[in-house]
């Protein structure tokens, strides 16, 4: 809305009027280029209310969902079984990940205060035998004007994991062979790695996924509707999962969520 | 951010617990249940005053619009010029077309009064040779209750092009041979055949372009900077500034324009 248009001088690109605008062309460019000006000023108004108006609400939902946060320690698996159902996130999950993401008791997105400068998902953890770490932080400052004079911007940062001896995940990960059991629909091969790199903050998919689609309604992936899951005697029940869901809304990427908060 | 979820009974699809949740869960998923509805309800409130917002600024900006149609019709061949300038919508313009479109004398963008159920693209123009209309409309109904309990939805229209005798351009097009000058990047071949088509009214990349790129700022695209023309002799003057224009930035499809509307 408020982007400046790269134009330098009044003048057409049209070849037809190589020699230059007329007198009355130039007058009237001025004139509209004054009106571009106040579409633009309008425009950034318009932003700066629509920005108040998410700041308001962004505060009216917080007791919500913080809430919700202590209703959901109530109940045990509630954040791994709702990754392990949504579509893509399933797809980042190593078998291993899984059984340390059973530790995860409260998942937690937050919005920075002018909400366009980035946000944080706070990941936290009981007691777990893979890691010291309480809480785990990644956290995205995409549009920040003080981040971008120290040329940090865009960026994103991520609390270095503690691992326990002999349990990093991530070394492990780099010497597995994996089976073509799992479905990986992401430049991520698995949870950790996506969380410890930082190499590429823009449109980062799953980031985006856990913030603009799982923190506003996890009920929805925990209860999945019309899931046939034959129960297995062996401790495959992943796959088993993951195929279901791969039948269920393969297509979906969550951007119809976002859809709704555009303001065009 | 309204989306219902598409839950049906409260219990969880994680195969652990295929015995079914707790009593406690059981309650707390319920309490959840009850948070999520609170979200929601929310998130609709947000969405309704967004769009008063929004509302608010349409009828702010659209002064400055009227101002700048004015202005515009000083200006020789103002909306041809940009939309050869166009990295996108210069890739429809069949050369005809092109010829054609120096009679479009104003271009106007109107959203409905409730903006999300669609808007409509009206081009005027001056007598000419091609056909009688004096304004030819595309009308896009997107997301309208009334329109959805007809069946009618979504739905694009458009004006039944009453062309003058051997001028039916879209006719033309179809005997025609084309050359590999023109790059089409577009699933239409061409303005008219976008102009005329019904078939798919979402996601209509054309008209999306013209609403939220050329429509806000076509000066940027009538004022192209640092374009090196080379005049030529001929009247082959549209190929060369095509050439020009694939050099210029034929990736950009447009949504980093878009992209500043967005209030995530």
């Amino acid at each position: 809305m408020s982007s400046v248009p790269k134009r330098q001088k009044l003048e057409p690109a049209d070849g037809n009027s190589s020699a230059g605008p007329s007198e009355e062309e130039s007058e009237a460019l001025e004139l509209i280029d004054a009106c571009q000006n106040e579409i633009d000023s309008l425009n950034e108004k318009a932003s700066e209310e629509i920005l108040k108006v998410e700041q308001k609400y962004n505060k009216l939902r917080k007791p919500c969902y913080e809430k919700r946060s202590e209703l959901v320690k109530r109940i045990p698996n509630f954040w791994v079984t709702s990754f392990i159902n949504h579509p893509q996130v399933s797809g980042i999950l190593d078998e291993e990940e899984e059984e340390c993401l059973h530790a995860l008791n409260k998942l937690e997105v937050e919005e920075f205060e002018d909400i366009k400068s980035g946000y944080r998902i706070n990941f936290h953890f009981d007691e777990n035998p893979y890691f010291e770490n309480k809480v785990l932080t990644k956290e995205f400052h995409l549009n920040s004007a003080a981040a971008s004079e120290n040329g940090e911007w865009p960026a994103s940062t991520s609390t270095p994991i503690q691992w326990k001896e002999g349990k990093n995940l991530l070394k492990q990960l780099l010497t597995k062979t994996y089976g073509n059991k799992k479905k990986r629909n992401s430049d991520y091969k698995t949870f950790f790695d996506w969380f410890s790199d930082n190499a590429d903050p823009v449109n980062d998919e799953i980031a985006e996924l856990i913030k603009d689609d799982l923190w506003p309604n996890p009920l929805q992936y925990y209860l999945v509707p019309d899931i046939e899951v034959e129960p297995e005697d062996e401790d495959d029940n992943e796959d088993n999962e993951e195929e279901a869901f791969d039948d269920d809304d393969g297509e979906d990427d969550g951007e119809d969520e976002i859809e709704d908060e555009d303001d065009k």
